[in-house]
Order: C-alpha cells, then sequence, then structure tokens
C-alpha cells in the first residue's frame, strides 16, 4: 500500500491531505479436461475434481442439469450420482436463450440458498448447454462472492465455446449477456458422448463456433472439416478419432487465444469474428435463431466486408460460404436488415470502448481488425449473400 | 498453458486424453483519497478521476444518489454537475437495509441500460451510505461484466468501512449480503462534509466500525477516542483534527488489514471482529436495528466470551464495553436469543469454510481467533451485559 501525503489540494483548515492507493493481484487456474465416460460409474474424473482428496466420497454436491438433457441421460445421471456417499440434489432447469436472464439467475440463486451451499469445498455442477452454463456460472461467482463449479457441456457448442473460458453471463431485457462476470470454473469436463443424442441442429449450431477457430487461426482445421464435413456431421462429432481431433483442435485454438485475456483487458479479440453483428441477429430472433446461426451469419458477411476491401481474395471468401453452407449454417436471415445491422454497429463501439475491433479473414487461418466498416458495407454484403443463397436453393 | 496428454485414464478406442491447464492472474489498483469539499465548484478531483485526460470535461456520467443526500445536498451536487461540459443523469435512490436486495440491483442495471453507459470511460458514481454503495457496486460489477466505478460515501459507517474495500453485494431473501462480488472502485473520495448532515444515530452506527478498528489493531486509536469520546461525537467526526486523525486512523487500519487479502483466500479476518453473530441479529431487526449497532452487540459478546475464557483481562473488557456505551451503541439487543445465536454459529461456519474463525480481543489493539464458541459461551456473555446495561440504566 503506498500512502501519499499532501499530493493533491487540500481544504485550507486541514491536515495534510493523504491518498492510499491500494493494489492487488488474483490467480487463478482451472482445468479442462477431456473426460469420455464421464458417467460410467467407474468413472472418477467428477468426483476428484476440485476435491482434495482424490476418493470417489464428497459431502454435498447441487447439481443443475438441462431438462432436456435429463429426459435423455436422467437414467444414468441418477445412477452415477448415487453410487457416491454423499448427499446430492439434481435441479432441472429448463432454458432456452429467451429465458436466459437475470430472473433464471435469480431462481438458480435461491436453490443455492435452499441447498446451503457451502463457500469454499462443495462445488456447484452445470451440466447442459451453453445457457445454462453461463447462468449457473454467474449465480456462482454471486452467491458468497463466489463458490467453486464444475462445468460439464452436453452440446457441441458448449463444449468448445462456453464451457472452456471465464465468462458467465445473461442477458438483461432484449440486451444479449449484458450482465455477468469473468470467473473461471474449477475445471470444465468434456463428454462427446452427450453428442450422440444432441438434435442435428445443435451440432450445426456448434460446428459455427469450430469454424470460427479455424478461419481465424487454423488453416489445417479449415482444411481438416472442409475435406470430412459429410463424415464429420455422420459421427456428429462424437466417436471417430477424427471428430475427436477436430474438436481437440477447437479447444485448443480457442484456449490458446483466451488465456492471455481472460478478464479482456483486451477488447481486440479474434475470437470475436462473427460476433459483431450477430448479438442483435441473435436477440431479435430469439425464439427461431441458436447463437451459432447468428454467429455464421455474421461471419460472412465480415468475410464478404474484408472481400470487397480486397483485404481477403474473393477465392477464399468464397471457400469459406461454401463450408459454411455445406455444414448447413444459414448465410444470411431476415434479421439481417438495415436497422438492425445500423444497431448493431453502434452498440458493439460501445462494448469495445470507443472502437469497432470487427475481426475480419484476410486469408483462411489469418485475420485483421477493421474500425470503419459502415452500414452500407455490411447491407451490400447481405445483398451479395441473399444471392448465392438463391444459387444454392434456386427458387 | 499447460497441455498434458494421456495423465487421465481414457476410454479404450480413443486416442490419448488431453487435459489443458490455465492460468492467468488479474492486477487492480484503486485510490482512496481525502477530499474535502469535493463538491465546491473548483474541485476537480471527481473530474480527474478515472479519466485519462486530468481535465475538468467528461462525457458522461451517470450519477446514483441516495435520495436522503439529496434532501440535504441535492442543489450544490446539481450546481456541481452543471458546471461541466458532459452530459449527466442524477438517479435517487430510495435504500434501506431491508430494499437492499437482489431487485434493487436489477433497477440500477436497468438505469444503466436506459443511459447507455459504455464499457470502460464513463465511470458511474455512487454518492451514499453503504448500501448504496454495495448495490451500485454490484450492479458495474455485473454490468457489461464489470463498468469503472467511483464510490462517494456520505455516511460515516461508509467512509471508514464500506467505501474503502473491494467488496460489493445485496442481500438475498432474508440472508445479509449472501451475494456479491470483490470488484474494487477507480476510486473512493472521502469528503467529511457530509457528516454535518448525517443524524446523530448514524455518527454512532459509524463509530462502531472505527471501535472495531482500535479494538483489534490499534491500541493508540481506542486511547485517544476513549479521552476523546465527548468531543468526537459533538464535533461529528466533521471537522476538528482530532476527528479527520481518528477517520484517518480508521480508514488506514483498515485497508492495512483488507490489501493482502482482498479477494479474501483467507477467511480468518481480523476485520471480521463483530461480524459472526451480528448479520443475524441484523437481519432479524432489519427494520430497527443498523448494522454498526449490530456489531456493537457482537464486539461486546464477543469480548465477553474471551473474557471469561480468561483470554482478556476483566478490566479491558470493560473497557470497551463501557466506551461502546459512551458512543451511545447498544451493547445488548432482544435479538440476542439463544435460538438466532444457534442459528448465526451454524450460519457463520458455512461462511468462513468450515471454521467459525471468530475475532475475539486478547488485549486493546490485540486480537485472536476462536473456532469452538459454543451458543451457551454467548448465551453467558448476552447474559452479563443485560446485567451491565441495567447498571447504566437501573430500572
Amino acid at each position: 500500500m503506498e500512502v501519499l501525503s499532501n499530493v493533491h489540494p487540500c481544504a485550507d483548515n486541514r491536515p495534510a491531505c493523504q491518498q492510499w492507493i491500494i493494489k492487488g493481484s488474483h490467480s487463478i487456474e482451472y482445468s479442462v479436461i477431456e473426460a469420455p465416460r464421464l458417467f460410467d460409474s467407474t468413472n472418477i474424473k467428477l468426483a476428484v475434481c476440485g476435491s482434495s482428496a482424490s476418493s470417489m466420497t464428497y459431502d454435498k454436491r447441487l447439481i443443475f442439469v438441462d431438462s432436456e438433457v435429463l429426459t435423455f441421460h436422467g437414467p444414468r445421471l441418477r445412477q452415477f450420482f448415487n453410487a457416491f456417499e454423499g448427499e446430492y440434489r439434481i435441479v432441472p432447469i429448463h432454458i432456452t436463450e429467451r429465458l436466459k436472464d437475470y430472473a433464471m439467475v435469480e431462481s438458480i440463486l435461491q436453490h443455492m440458498v435452499d441447498f446451503g451451499v457451502s463457500r469454499k469445498d462443495e462445488p456447484v455442477i452445470a451440466i447442459g448447454g451453453g445457457c445454462l452454463m453461463d447462468v449457473v456460472g454467474m449465480a456462482a461467482s454471486l452467491y458468497r462472492r463466489g463458490v467453486p463449479y464444475i462445468r460439464i457441456p452436453t452440446t457441441l457448442l458448449g463444449i468448445v465455446d462456453a464451457a472452456v473460458g471465464v465468462k458467465t453471463g445473461s442477458n438483461f431485457g432484449a440486451h444479449k449477456n449484458r450482465v455477468g462476470s469473468y470467473y473461471a470454473p474449477i475445471c470444465a469436463l468434456l463428454d462427446t458422448s452427450f453428442l450422440e443424442t444432441l438434435p442435428t441442429r445443435h451440432i450445426k449450431n456448434g460446428m459455427a463456433e469450430i469454424l470460427k477457430m479455424a478461419i481465424i487461426a487454423d488453416q489445417a482445421l479449415f482444411t481438416v472439416i472442409e475435406k470430412n464435413v459429410e463424415h464429420l456431421m455422420a459421427d456428429r462429432l462424437a466417436q471417430s478419432a477424427l471428430s475427436l481431433g477436430v474438436v481437440r483442435s477447437a479447444v485448443h485454438g480457442m484456449l490458446k487465444e483466451l488465456e492471455p485475456n481472460l478478464w479482456e483487458s483486451n477488447l481486440q479479440r479474434l475470437v470475436d469474428f462473427g460476433h459483431t453483428l450477430s448479438p442483435i441477429f441473435e436477440m431479435k430472433a430469439v425464439d427461431t435463431l441458436l447463437h451459432g446461426e447468428a454467429v455464421a451469419v455474421d461471419m460472412c458477411i465480415s468475410t464478404l466486408v474484408a472481400a470487397n476491401r480486397k483485404l481477403l481474395e474473393p477465392r477464399q471468401a468464397l471457400r469459406i460460404i461454401e463450408l459454411t453452407k455445406k455444414i448447413g449454417l444459414p448465410i444470411i436471415h431476415p434479421t439481417c436488415t438495415s436497422a438492425n445491422i445500423t444497431q448493431a454497429l453502434a452498440e458493439i463501439v460501445k462494448h469495445r470502448d470507443g472502437l469497432q475491433r470487427m475481426p475480419v479473414p484476410t486469408d483462411i487461418g489469418q485475420a485483421t481488425f477493421l474500425h470503419d466498416v459502415t452500414a452500407q458495407e455490411c447491407i451490400r454484403a447481405c445483398e451479395q449473400l441473399r444471392e448465392i443463397a438463391q444459387q444454392y436453393s434456386p427458387a
């Protein structure tokens, strides 16, 4: 602590004014772990995560599970937890993007109060997709100013994106993720077996974030996806060595980008590719457009903005758009209106502290940032995308 | 980032499992500044706080002010802000301990949305007592996952306690400060002129936290208060050099205790003296018992627990209780029931991760921690306090 005396003008009749400068540093560490067969009775990964003892016993666990996941996996989850000695409670949570709000966080907090979650030694467990992990993470960060929690993603988007970073949050009114915190889980456990029962649309949804990583930072990954897209989609990214390799590369790339900037002191982030216009698209069509779908549309617009500025070869732009389409993701959407784009560009400047910082690809695996993209440029890109979309499915 | 391959048992038909270990470190720095005449038109302290330019201009400021404070100081606040070039909005907030809840944080967040608070360059300003600063701080920590804010305490408790640390929070149901965050302001500006219009009961309320610092860590401060209690109370701690010295010592002592433990990685905190049983007392009498009053009662009980265990000389215990009484603080309260004390001891063990960690004085200016205090011991102390209280005001 530094104490400065009389460095500021002070009132006449007073002793010299004082200023204290308080400094602190906070370190975090967490693990992202590939954990196949996580809920096999002999698998101890979940039991030892966050527990000082490497045993299969624990005291108390409060477990939030997406109610859809419970429909498919309820019996094996209950069997797994029944085998342990401690007390546990499974709380089913029905959640969608529309329901992911401040009140949902309150209901999660109320469950924590009711169960009596302790401050440090009884990690809360979140089993579900990105929305569920976001709100449970936010509640965990607030409860007693922070209790430990574990993320177990059950969607592809959750595995490659929401589970591996430190962001938590909820929507606020019509504003996407307007509130939240940076709060790391003690660990994220990745079990792709959940993908076997995940609806195909949600596999595509997660592929959008994998594609994002490939476009901005991993040419090799892009090529692998390009060559094997049918296989990957048929396998649901769940089982084959190729699928696991793709998931692993995406996770690795994401973590490499996130780690030096966990608290987002730098708001110029490559991983924000596809996340400039998409928050508005997503919230304007909250019941019909998934996160990855909105990101895919944004990526295609950003790609054409770059191509139109001659920052990216047209050939590479087409590769990106074609692969997006092949995965089964939309490349354009009715929410891509002039009004929405104008609103999104204004909003993103506030969110990125005065500059657009819009990531656009300059090659497959390379990107740069633009700060002066106009709504007109985006609208032109949208028009081009509508034409391209028509070529794929002529009227 | 550390990448471990095949360190965990993995399923048979899969490539070796992988684990990523992500590490990060986050540094903060903030200032606590004595700032008399803060709202004099020529005072630039508020204008330069958090602003990169040392100028008196700024863009936009959203200012939350306790509505009581606005009654007394509205004209000079408005005059002060009118003199600046930027856009500002003063939002009056009516807040009490009962109203300091999760919904109040939501309403603060809604004002931030409506005003359009930016992410880094437009610090939100909180002018009021501890409750107001706690909820505005919590909202600031959540909005866009953290926007800068400035604390300007208007109560003695705010000046010596709530404003200077990094905790934010709100009550949740009947649970005192059950949710919140560790989120430093960019600065806290201390202007004791607000104390001139503060009700006497709130001066006493703040004195409880000053007394706490004296008992656990500052014998000299205790002696000064003991010798000058009438003067200090008559001056409302606002103007004399003696008052300013007492406030400064209390702030300095508090910051010295807080700085090495800003995120409370160590839950054994001297500053928790008087905060073991008091959260329950306070919430059970939320409309009638102030924070400092509940703390005073807890301090007296803790003091007698120590004396009864012969950890503290009876003579020193009496000095503490007498000074508490002389300040005009309660030494016992109807909420000190067996049921409430039992509940408080159970709850504190959860909050302090499995151990009581109850600070008790061993001398004036010295303290230790107890982990095995029984409800019976506390109840015995309460009976002794009731007797002592009767001696002060015989029936």
